[in-house]
């Protein structure tokens, strides 16, 4: 293993710097300009070995590309631009100097090709488990970002991406298939783990609609479709009717044979680690809104209306029934 | 032990906002306003269980305090003012409630007392060790910065408050001593103990020498005054020359009943975990530094001068010794 002034070094060298970015990686801290039109968002993600990966099926690569990623994701949650990140790793021993590289090389690839600037972290030793703290800083614009509590009775309800393949994915991984097993790139089980290893951030669709205005809510679904819808009723203080033909569910979720228990419905209503875009829209904006994801590229689904009622609605056969949050559990 | 949303929710009640923060605990990320005029100053710093600290001799409060404290340093190295503040934590299963509340009372408690706002974080679960990450983000007037990478040639050195009672308060624990076993407050075995687990980072000072423009270099003693030196040599290009006669050494030091082998001096110079500013600056601003340390009322003492050749000599009874860098070990 590196020591920590090896490991500091052969950051430096890499890190790069942005237009903002005065000082980065080297200091007691960083200095970076932000632009005086600008809100800054921050937020942070801890993963845990044994708690939110396991390295036996996790390449290191993908999981420093994913320990970025999930910060990402929270930042298009709220309409911004990521730009900046502070990095933390305690490494245990058992680990190699390559698999410290694999994973660096993860981190630098998902923000060399987000344009976001890794301008500073700390490493240690750790007895037992890895455990990988990421912080990132982003922008947008003065007071337009997408909180959770702005959703209104009437608003449209939409969801970027087809959802279930990471809950697939992780009961392929723990029934023993691993990445290198699939036959080929088209194989749905690869598909699903590859959605619950290596999660991409809707960046593009989360900065567009926080810059037109047009999400009165959004949150990022990491812990399920019905919690985080949870989410953003009760901060809302609203209830929200969702229909169970128009919930988008991935194609690899009926087809992987490793598919768990429960409905492919169910997966995509309560699986969680899908890093897609939760969010609602005026009834007026849904034109405009199909302009807009199209021209960023995304795939979103209306599937349901926010209600004055304090509830969470399915509508299935004809009947309704009430969805509770089902909170995602972690691997352990 | 509390679950995620519990402990989410018990932050969001204690965690207050201050004017620029728009948005704290609770959504995808906080969002936040910055001066048109300042620039930004980010940091992160990373404790681990059995590396920077052990539970057994380390009251949760007092832990705490000191996760935001090392990094509320490394913001006054800069010449800056702490803002906001992410913090992530790991706790695995065997600690109580009671010890989570008295961590977060610890983190908060500093926190109010330096007006730093608490605006979001993570929590997780761990197998086996406590890992605490905090990262900060501070506010200094725009290019005002203080690197480590300004000292010249001339420029004065100076350190704040006296050196090398952490380290023995390191030995003093590791030797069986408890702060319940201090005979009274004034008891220098105490004084050590506290040196270490409850640092009391050089905010105002730091602030101060920032806003004057005074330091044309300046690091937190972390690593010990030998190897901090260094690091502000080596990023300046430059050398120093430092009397042995001018080191402030801490009255316990000597007094300390398990002071370790290795005279003060050396506990002084090579000893870690200090947090105390060491900064440079040019020889006709000492009468202006003695006036704005004494408005801050910090002690700082002069302690040698910068010089051409890349070496680190100590002046001591006469004869010039060259010193190296003793990278601070941690714990194990």
């Amino acid at each position: 293993m590196p020591n920590e002034s090896q490991v500091i070094a052969r950051l430096r060298r890499r890190a790069g710097v942005g237009d903002q970015v005065v000082l980065g990686i080297g200091d007691d801290a960083a200095v970076i300009k932000t632009s005086s039109t600008a809100d800054l968002i921050a937020c942070c993600d801890l993963m845990v070995e044994g708690v939110h990966f396991r390295t036996e099926w996790t390449p290191p690569r993908l999981l420093g590309r994913k320990a970025l990623a999930v910060n990402l994701s929270d930042v298009a949650a709220m309409g911004g631009v990521p730009k900046f990140a502070l990095m933390s790793i305690a490494l245990p021993g058992k680990y190699s100097s390559e698999f410290l590289d694999e994973l660096f090389d993860g981190v630098f690839e998902i923000a060399h090709e987000t344009r976001v600037s890794i301008i500073g972290g700390d490493t240690s030793s750790s007895r037992d488990s890895l455990f990988i703290d990421i912080s990132v800083i982003g922008e947008c614009r003065r007071n337009q970002a997408v909180t959770r509590h702005g959703a209104l009775v009437g608003d449209r309800i939409y969801v970027s991406g087809p959802l279930g393949a990471s809950a697939v994915g992780l009961s392929l991984l723990e029934a023993g298939f691993r990445i290198e097993d699939a036959r080929d790139s088209t194989d749905p089980r690869l598909q699903a783990v590859s959605k619950l290893l290596s999660p991409e951030p809707r960046l593009r669709l989360g900065q567009a609609l926080g810059e037109s205005g047009l999400a009165t809510a959004m949150i990022d679904i990491s812990d399920g479709l019905s919690t985080d819808l949870w989410h953003i009723l009760e901060e809302s203080g609203v209830g929200a009717r969702i229909y169970a033909t128009q919930i988008p569910v991935a194609d690899c979720v009926s087809v992987a044979a490793a598919a768990p228990g429960g409905d492919p419905l169910s997966l995509a209503l309560n699986g969680g680690e899908e890093y897609e875009l939760l969010f609602t829209v005026r009834p007026e904006d849904r034109q405009q809104l199909a302009v807009l994801s199209e021209s960023v590229g995304a795939t979103i689904t209306e599937i349901g209306e926010i209600i004055v009622e304090k509830q969470l609605n399915l509508e299935r056969n004809g009947a309704i029934e009430p969805v509770l949050a089902r909170g995602y559990q972690h691997l352990i």
